[in-house]
């Protein structure tokens, strides 16, 4: 009996793979018919994929059964702390340092005590062309839930 | 000579008046004419306010010249760290650390190496009716700045 | 206009008063007819009250308007880190750190990839007698959200 | 003379088996007759197995003598940082956040001064059917122990 | 109603009462027939008082009412951070950094698996004369309690 | 030249040769003549071992020279923080919490200004019957020494 | 006798008046012939200032004696944490975070072993016109200092 | 499928290549003819090359095609924590302690609120002879981002 | 009952007292015979003085009977943490981070297992004049301790 | 092309070879005529050897080319933070806590405004008789920099 290769192992031979290929996560995506930032997450390690899905995904990139089977591994979800303070990862947690109190106070006026879910949840990334600089538009859309005894 | 008000106990004393008087973060919003949320963000002590909007907002409010000019300082920006566990601003973190690894893929992906401004930069949050429980939309707007030498 | 007193300060007046007329937590919960566990976290800062409760807590232990103010307002929730190293607190997050991934385990399991909401969520503490000494039983019951983009 | 394979490699090894074998965590706690979320924790590593119960495991799950030998070690005890931010974890850690000084407080209340032991103690998870979304429950038993000198 | 004393505000009184009248601990302890070390602890915050046992000591050290309340309160157990690094204290927490492993190791090799209960456990010091100089004799008396499910 | 083994890689095979072997912590103590804790903690890395100790441990659980070489190793001393939260090693580090002021106290009553040595120091540990559940007694004994310019 | 006002509430002081009276941090350099960023810096309670120079910026800014008498005292430098992620100070870390080992490389290459002193040291910050945006210039010159025995 | 290699495991291989053919960062630079610190930024992994600059870095330095694939790879930025305290490296950061929030008043008093960009910015390390002892001049040069919404 | 004034505040008005009356920090330990580090030590807060010792500074620097009192109290040592980055104070600490290996081997090599006491101990500082710039040196001189059960 | 040996690998290396010949820190300093801190330090990893330096003690020692190119290598200086708590490390550092602040006053008193050099610096370490123990004496010697724009 071997381990399962880790959820992490998977995704550097993921990433080497799409680079070698020349391929985009948007291919993938649409390889999988799932949406881009759920599938991009899940091959880095953050959603556990179907069989099918897994499969369908190491056929595209060339990589074997045990890629496979670690992408269908349900995964301890977090980030790499390292990876905080990569600038562009960074700027998220900035944006939310100076606007997240905000957000809090207007989703009780709105909605009352709760919080936006981050389960019953998506993401979705876009570009918006603008002649001062294109620029990078992110959706979080997550359900309200309120404080419920 | 009096040190000018702290903008945190200017804060405090707008979420007061704010309160007792029964006013919503937008009507104040309204009132200067801003966005939503960043005139909560600058309320809070993350913005400076011109001296107009800062009496704008405390002969609305019934708050003092002290106030106002605490309102039009230039912030320390940056969250209170007890605020980060909070459970509607934890939502927020938690997404990132779930999906901000992906969201660096994909920014790299579609602009190349870069970040979205966290200056250059808008929030905007609404609530989108759904018939499985509404839902907390928040769209985080930013110039693409690609690293350049 | 003066801010509006700190829900720890408001905790603090509670705390004085049901000591000093003798109240148990339990007589102030069924005083307002509310859960006994939500009841105490409410009145140490965790719930804002509606004004209805609030003043009839304010009126049963003797307090004034500004409390009655404070326990109304919505919380930044969390634990004042000293706290978490006491012994009878500690002990909750020990038996999380030898079980939490074990429930983790059997949550998915049983109910698939999702989380115990703690938002849509009670506890219930209570007393079982054992003649081998009585035990403490803490129930948390929280609806199941499986991760559904 | 080769060391004792350390219980997380064990564990993972345990997990790999059961996940590639279809058996659950509740099918390996019946054959060894011992509860399942005590069974569930101690293959994650957080208590020692008997010799029979963890010849018993193996041979069920096809895992070899040093996989067996590492089970029965005395275990050091503990949560693995990283799993602590995990969402499903974290849950439970947010709970006691929002609820751990409450909880307190009516331990006090209902006992005295003293604790719930987190050793002379067991841990019950299950589902509740409820109409608005099943329910995880989770049961938390220990001895009251009174500060006594 | 005001605040009740808190307990590290009675815990300097009773220091300076103590010094300015040139009493010992040990001439505290005896007034209310209490151990030692107990005494030292409670006075310094860590263990709620009796009512008799918090007049005694106020009228002993002229301390008024506000404080024997205070004494009583249960308190929130733990060590100020500070004083961890401080010479005479940092020496026990050396002395564990070096012994804890092999204490683990002989409670289990005596007793099995379990611990020794830091709640029903008494603590003692004295002084050993010596000709190389007398010693500080420290002793632990814990009951032992077994992992039992 | 090869490095010399670590004392940590050292203690593993310690311990897994005294497990296969059946022998007793004790056993090894008194087959090399020294205190049972003093000996359990030089295996585990926390004190340098004359080489006649290591040859005699060494041939005794049947561990070759590249152990004996390490166990005489003059070692960097202290614990693994990991292990730190391990239950049984956790009670002690509480027990400073609640108890380590009150020493310092009266460490400073009997004493004077000065510490107890954690270096001219021994550990005992032993077990005490009780009729109400067998207790844990460790005695720490270190020679007093004071601040002297 | 009373204590000297604290570096930081002069600072506060300083900040105060300088906004009130409309004075550019430039002007108060100026009035006291020293260097633009050590001025600021010294303002903000980060160098000593002779007396002549602390009663020169008092007249200037209407402060009283007391200010002038802290802005003599020898400071504990440093940075307030939470100024760090402030976006405008934390930038200057984040360049750091990139280009520090390089720096380190290409000092070690030029100099040999050694740092560029941060106390014989001056910084100085200008702005730089440019089509595309202006810049700001921040100039580090410090004196080599070789690691010398 | 391989993993790609780290880029810190490439940076090593560069810095061992460069070492042992006696070629310094500036030769390296030249070759390609890009900028000193950005090059050596790019090599020691902070930067993206090309692939022609990546080919032209492992030709002169006799370094196979995997270390080449490594240095295209897009980075995760950021330094090592270790390397913060190394005493060349960690006088920038005290540097920063000392007048970084003198840099923000002046670059707010000189531009208003915004930044200095870490993104379109350049770093430039020159030697300054200077007769008692020669300096070390390192300039920032970033384009001023204002907040804008 | 007053509590006694803190150390930190007696330090201040020592502090405070120094400067105004232009006494240096020799012309105090002068004036109390005793050395020179120990006295400024024991005035910033870490050693209690006598009585005696206490008077004669007060009455020296004009200081009233609380300050005295304060000055005879045994203290919790220990350094500010914000102090450790203080420049010159921090030198001493990278000189440890540089040197503490050595310095450990170096000790095991001439005296056996054990530590230098930082208890019966003593630290001078004088100017040394060189011709290159004078040089600061600092003394540790404290009794070798061996490991000794 | 092999990476270049680390300078924590060489290090081991050199205390296997070291103590496997029976050679002291002393005869290697002597072979190399250099100080013997400076000599213990540099091959601990701390300093830059010359390659005369680092072949003579590689030939001293038995050890091949590898390590002799390591010990030339510029370092990264810093201790491991576990090193920190070791006993024989921990009481330098502890002795900075109680008396570096009192050392920051006496250099600004007797020098101005300034540090000791920790670069322009030496450290001795010797033994001196004394019949109630002998004792170790450490003499940190540093050039006065002064805080010079």
């Amino acid at each position: 009996m071997t381990p399962i290769m880790s959820k992490s192992a998977a995704a550097e031979l993921v990433v080497a793979a799409r680079m070698r290929k020349g391929l985009t996560w948007a291919a993938i995506a649409d390889e999988i018919g799932a949406p881009l930032v759920w599938t991009t997450a899940a091959l880095l390690g953050q959603h556990p994929m179907t069989p099918e899905q897994a499969d369908a995904v190491c056929r595209l990139l060339g990589l074997d059964e045990a890629v496979a089977e670690s992408l269908t591994l349900q995964p301890a979800r977090g980030i790499n702390p390292a990876l905080k303070s990569d600038p562009t990862v960074y700027r998220f947690f900035e944006a939310l340092s100076v606007y997240g109190p905000a957000l809090k106070e207007l989703i009780h006026e709105e909605f009352g005590d709760g919080i936006m879910s981050a389960i019953n949840f998506k993401v979705d990334i876009s570009r918006r062309p603008d002649p001062e600089g294109d620029r990078v538009v992110v959706t979080f859309d997550g359900k309200f839930l309120d404080y419920k005894w």
